[in-house]
């Protein structure tokens, strides 16, 4: 009997957003692991096996799925959006540096439609032109390094996708981000709060740099600050192609 | 009769990375238009009329998709990967612009998954840390400012994805944009080049980018310089989470 890990994106929240391919290794699986919200998703059925863990726990969660393979089950390891972007799949090759013999599972990383791909798409167009993606979680990472991202992003002109922008456990970061890349110049830029998108749940709002509030961001929050040549028309907001 | 216009993203090759979403949005369109290519992956059927143009004429295509829904078609753009990442979004809300009636009309940009997720989760995790997406053309930006955003992107410390790396019309580019990052100290992390990615002609290959040729990029290969910090475990590559 031969085990199979998948690490699978489910998208951002609407199940439309889901790939065929995420669809297939799921109906495939003996055993689905995820964050609890993520596993929620997933629907029961007989023979499969539902593992549901709490979201600090992802080398545990990493090494069960890996052991589940080793086993010779088929499991499937499930993210929110793209499972390489701030998600599962690199702590699963974490996981598999520290115990060689599983760099011969048959793993595989099946991608997604990440939040900032989705948050994009409802508001237009504006990751049209160069951007980058920063985690605002400071668990893993010093927010000195955080800080100088903001700031060289501003600086190179990015359009700037975050992450975790806020969560309990850090309130205060995210203020902190807003106020830097206020003095890095992009005051004048747009902000788009991206709450729950594709959800039922989901909430839209621009607001300029100068004007937006921390406190529009939670954790299922994903913020895209445009970059400065962003354009808004009617409902919709573009980054231009041509930048001179 | 009340027309549509839907931008739409095909993802990088494979048909099982088509989002439910969007094979939806073609069952119900009247027409189809986009570069000749990607059109070229939708399947014919009666009441389908399929427009193909070439990859230069962007705006056109957008103002003929705009045109087909203001006369009440069903109209879809298709672009590969997603529509709003270096694709058809950007050049849609630029013809809408130009036309303000056209703000009244029903559009809806539908995300895909975009090459650079499909090619990292093909090789591991390499964006798994903070990163940035930087489209090589420079058709319509000045080099210049692909320079400055190389250097700065290579300051920061993010994982790079260079899309549209080189063409015919622009061979030197891509090779400039080496020295560049060579220069800027990044000479020995790994580049990963991902040709035809999740196509039967897909390919990759990992290099330093101290060895790292401009021939080993056309337009069909997205290039990902990979973080600092980036490990190599048999076969995969992985950005670690944690950074000091």
């Amino acid at each position: 009997m031969t085990g199979s890990l998948v690490v699978a994106g489910l998208g951002p929240g609407s199940d439309t957003l889901i790939t065929p391919e995420v669809v297939q290794s799921l109906a495939n699986a003996t055993d689905v692991l995820g964050y609890a919200p993520y596993v929620a998703r997933i629907t029961p059925r007989p023979g499969l096996k539902l593992h549901q863990s709490d979201n600090r726990e992802e080398i545990a969660r990493a090494r069960a799925g890996l052991q589940i393979a080793a086993s010779g089950g088929r499991a499937v390891i499930v993210s929110s959006g793209d499972p390489g972007v701030f998600a599962m799949a690199a702590a699963v090759f974490e996981a598999v540096e520290a115990v060689p013999e599983w760099q011969r599972l048959d793993i595989r990383v099946l991608p997604g439609v990440t939040a900032m791909l989705a948050a994009a798409a409802r508001i237009g167009a504006p990751l049209g032109h160069d951007f980058c993606a920063i985690n605002l979680s400071d668990n893993l990472k010093p927010w000195a390094l955080i800080e100088k991202r903001l700031r060289l992003a501003a600086e190179a002109g990015f359009a700037i996708a975050l992450y975790n922008p806020r969560s309990a456990s850090r309130p205060a970061g995210f203020a902190r981000a807003l106020e830097i890349l206020r003095e890095a110049g992009a005051a004048s830029r747009l902000v788009v709060f991206a709450r729950a998108v594709t959800t039922p749940h989901e909430r839209i709002e621009v607001h300029t740099l100068q004007d937006a509030r921390a406190d529009l961001a939670d954790m299922r929050t994903i913020v895209i600050v445009c970059n400065a040549e962003t354009r808004r028309v009617g409902r919709w907001l573009y980054a231009p192609r041509q930048v001179s």
